[in-house]
């Protein structure tokens, strides 16, 4: 049988680093949908504040397998 | 607390300008999507009637907030 | 009336050929897609085994009409 | 019966705004070009004089169909 | 003697494959083009009609020797 | 004589248009900087609030004539 | 245990189709290389003699397990 | 008001982390630059000594407001 | 007046240099072609022989005035 | 003396951090590659298990000193 | 200690070869930058005069350090 | 019968110029590999000391016919 996945884009945010962010938004991702398989990231971000970084904010793409 | 966004791709289409364009398509994302906060235009192209141009094909991606 | 459409990232596969992987993703995405109108291919891939190709795997933007 | 195009690319200046640059740009081609169907805008830039636009400048791909 | 090439961008349209589009774009360049030596795949797109591939629509850059 | 330029990223924006998000980009820019000469569009984004557009927000690269 | 993989960049050729080309570098790979688990496309080109697609020529990325 | 930004690119190092390397790179320009907003990561490469990494380096450009 | 320019695809090459391939490019287009005015490089490439460089292959865009 | 490098490419997994991914890849390489120097980080994607990042899967470009 | 350099973007002009616009580009940035450490290509452009190069135009990033 | 190439990446560096860097990584290739037949430029940078060009580094891909 062939797999179809669908790929949705989404950002994530954690002050602690980018693979706290990429974290939280698979988190989230994961309350709605079920098969998740792999993220790509696609861009890296953040926020600074008084010269420190106050958040990252990083941009996946993230696939997961639809039902047949 | 940390934010997490999704981004969609959308097509507007008018026949005036870019801006009209990008601005019909928040419009219909916005009837269903509530938290939209920003865009990015990634293509912009037209269709050309009579060698004039007919209408505006402008492709964002538009980043929204979700509910924690 | 100004159109607008909705693009989405889907990925299909299939042990054929390029062509038949697109088929496949866009089969599945017309069970809940009305109005599909066009593709673009952003990727091909494929896995292979024992030196062959098991099967073809490509990434593709599919865009829909939004009903107005 | 299958189509072909052919696409070609072009520079239209305008002091207004981009989408009068693309304007002109596509009058000029409607001169000796029959089937424009479509452009695609691949770069904007400008020219500034004492700090203002003096003119934009975009390129864009146009295509159109060949006859069969 | 240096030779000369010119490239030029086509899109070849063909409800069968990726192939055959790209085989007719090149089948029309030759009514007029003498020397086309070779040609490279810049996009793949297809339109969609009923959930099906009505046809694809592969666009190509052609290069030709110019005559010294 | 050959001439160096030298070339700054700058963001413009305004609630109106691209056109006048460049425009205020550049209006800055020459209050310290004599010889701007042309920009170059590199990125389109904007700011959404309640489904509408708040303002544009325009990447430029700006160059400009260093002094031999 | 993590896995190391390397990538190889390859070009097969195939008067037939862009499939066939691929599956030739992947079948002249596997003569030395033993843990081929996956390619990517990175460019599709080809030959043409006498208005016609003499064979096509297409650049893949090739993954293998790396023994550890 | 309109705000205007302006974006610099910087390469930042550090032994331990991506993430340190970009904070450096920004403790850096907060000793002359008053109002950093945000960051991009564009580039991240590393030295190696040893087969082990020396230091990471990572080219990010960093936004900041223009005071008006 | 606004001007409008056209933007073609050419290849030179050269057994010396970039620039000497480039040239040749240039002045073959120059024969049919009145207003050249600027080119922009956009591949570089070349054959090799007994582990030489036989002779440099470079791709261009060259942008000419189109008469109003 | 001029030096020349090679640059590989390699995917280095982990399920802790981007940078342990790095890290492995370059270990292994350092196996039977003695002058290792600098590696680029050329994509991050990951597998995803239950919602949760099983490992990250890091490529890179990794350089090296070509013996004289 | 850890670098952190600084890349500022140039475009140097010279009527010879691309290599004597990196020069002249590079030659005038030493006039006021210390720590010049490297540069990349990132363009590399030209005008043409009576079917001839009249001068190239290359725009480079150049890399220094900052100090601490 | 259908040719297979493989692609390596190599980085040559000389002080005189761009096709003197090419030219070494080419000259050093060819000790080991016997069919190199082409090569593509992806990237050229440069070392400075006291604001002079130290050397060129230039990377290329270079392409051989695998043996049958």
């Amino acid at each position: 049988m062939d797999h179809i996945y669908k790929k949705i884009e989404l950002v994530g945010t954690a002050p602690e680093s980018i693979e706290k962010a990429v974290e939280n938004a698979l988190a989230r991702a994961a309350k709605t949908i079920r098969h998740l398989r792999w993220f790509e990231v696609v861009e890296t971000r953040g926020h600074v504040e008084d010269g420190k970084i106050a958040h990252w904010q990083v941009t996946i793409k993230a696939g997961f397998t639809l039902d047949g």
